[in-house]
């Protein structure tokens, strides 16, 4: 049979994104997506949005976020990098910082697992630096790298949920200064220690965030970096070699809503960090190993029985993310739900418990 | 000064696209949108949208888009791979069906000026096949490639407006059964004579579609391509070693209305293809210089005076697009507007033309 696909793509493996079932209604703990809804504003959005003018291409800088974002971060417009998804900006930094084949960029052995997909899809080298018994980082790893082209870093990190604290991050950065160091803060607005304004005095740290988690804004697809001016004119030529306009009029305006609604999301998001206090306690009462959360899911688990937790859960109409990796068989990613969605977990894996401790 | 970019961005020339002024009004004819809004589908998409649903992420499969879609191009949908724009789709095609370093792929020397970087985006070398002295391509440049690994062709052309007969796209498509041929249909529906049904036969032949003209949703990024299942799935590989997510929800439900009112899309382009007759007459009473056009705008000129055109257009508050390359150097491109765009911009010409001649 004729083969006509690029050797690159016969061989990659590809980024797996947790299930978005269709065909059946479940209690959705699985891509860590927000349980609140995002600020009523975006309705009143939909509803005054001139539709005649998507004729048009959107503006190619997103000036009107790009506005929002700097007045909210404290920071300048030229700073900011905007993308379609926080995805899509990480997988720019990779052409637009670091060379083909060449010294190793470096990251956590459990950790986001786009990174490595992305270094193979542009063909970077890569090395993992194994992350301790309890999860956390050990920061000589990321100290002294001299076959090293680039760090990152997921602060809060997926999918153990463990935030690193800015101290660190930034002796990180600063005995780096040779290379670019990507924190990616997807989850930081449940753990409040963004590195945001340390990249007004390091030039080589890149902070990559997402409308995606804390905006519950997943749907509308959009995320940004913010780094020194040389950094983010690196990512607009990476993206205007690859695609000029990934952010469509609507995700802009949208977009543009959130940031202003400040108020709307410390509420949600504070619910969620409490929230996150409460299911934590349950699941240790119930006997399972909790690791310590500042995101807004945590990983949990019960020795060697992670998958079989996953599987009864989706039987009882609950999907969380098991992750079938070796140091991650005892455990599922569970996303903090509403109060009663975590009530709804908490009771079902109080049966699967019991029926285990049973046999 | 520290220079933290790779050899690559520091060494890319990246796309231009066409000037987005934000400061002031034009009569914007320079980047090919549509002169009339979307149908007022979309408008009744926006007000009834559950904005809830945003805090979720879209279904990466886009399968609502693609079963309209299968229905109103009579194919399956899984021969439909759906995109951020057909920018992206054609920037996904080229890691997919084509090695790095290898043999090279061929394009016009006029036509679509993303291919060249697309080309170094992604390290794939090129060669251009000089268009004849009408701008036509000369179809023995496209026969027995034995040092090519692949073709890509805008039909209808960009920036000259020409078009292909269905008879040559297959016979170039037949004898190069060895290598992936792209067809980049952007403008397709002001020619009408469309390739898609061609891939019924060949499965190494793709077609590459957008919403931003005839759809005249150019602000909602949208774009897609169809082709065998083996390369549709190639590209899904590609998107999710990059993005998995570049559809939003709303763009999604977007599309999905435009698709299924043909009526109202008919209407407005068969409008189009009438004022770009009306057009290319008045421009030729001018004694402008017009290459016939098969699309949505009409490539003219005046002997070595196209950037003065340009200009002096600009100055009467008219955009259209220059190209300040060796061939085009005598015209200029103008998108067809609305029939009174149309009108004020050929009284701008008549005047700017009279004074040429009376220089």
């Amino acid at each position: 049979m004729k083969n006509l696909l690029s050797r690159l793509i016969n061989n990659i493996e590809p980024y797996m994104a947790g299930e978005q079932p269709k065909d059946k209604q479940y209690i959705k703990l699985n891509t860590n997506e927000n349980p609140y809804p995002p600020t009523p504003k975006v309705k009143e959005v939909l509803n005054s949005f001139d539709y005649e003018k998507l004729k048009l291409y959107p503006d190619p800088n997103s000036s009107l976020l790009k506005n929002a974002l700097a007045k909210s971060e404290d920071i300048l417009p030229e700073n900011i990098f905007i993308g379609n998804g926080s995805d899509e900006v990480l997988a720019l930094c990779f052409p637009t910082f670091f060379n083909r084949e060449e010294k190793e960029v470096v990251f956590a052995d459990i950790t986001y697992s786009f990174y490595p997909v992305y270094c193979n899809f542009f063909g970077i080298n890569f090395i993992k630096k194994n992350l301790d018994d309890d999860f956390k980082i050990n920061i000589n790893d990321y100290l002294n790298l001299k076959n090293a082209q680039g760090i990152i870093i997921a602060n809060p990190n997926a999918p153990t949920g463990r935030g690193i604290e800015l101290d660190i991050i930034e002796k990180i950065v600063k005995e780096n200064s040779d290379k670019v160091v990507i924190i990616d803060e997807a989850y930081i607005d449940f753990y409040r220690k963004s590195a945001v304004k340390l990249t007004k005095i390091y030039d080589n740290l890149l902070v990559v965030k997402t409308f995606s988690k804390s905006y519950s804004l997943a749907g509308i697809r959009c995320g940004y970096a913010v780094g020194n001016k040389k950094l983010i004119d690196g990512l607009e030529c990476s993206k205007n070699s690859f695609n000029s306009y990934p952010i469509d009029r609507i995700c802009e305006a949208v977009c543009t809503a959130a940031v202003c609604d400040k108020e709307y999301y410390d509420k949600i998001n504070n619910e969620i960090i409490a929230e996150r206090e409460i299911l934590e306690k349950e699941l240790n009462k119930l006997g399972l190993i909790v690791i310590p959360s500042n995101s807004n899911f945590v990983l949990a688990g019960y020795p060697n029985y992670g998958k079989i937790l996953y599987e009864q859960l989706k039987d009882k109409g609950i999907l969380v993310r098991y992750f079938d990796k070796d140091r991650l068989k005892s455990f599922i990613r569970i996303t903090i739900g509403s109060k009663s969605e975590n009530f709804a977990l908490i009771t079902k894996i109080k049966s699967i418990i019991g029926n285990i401790n049973n046999i």
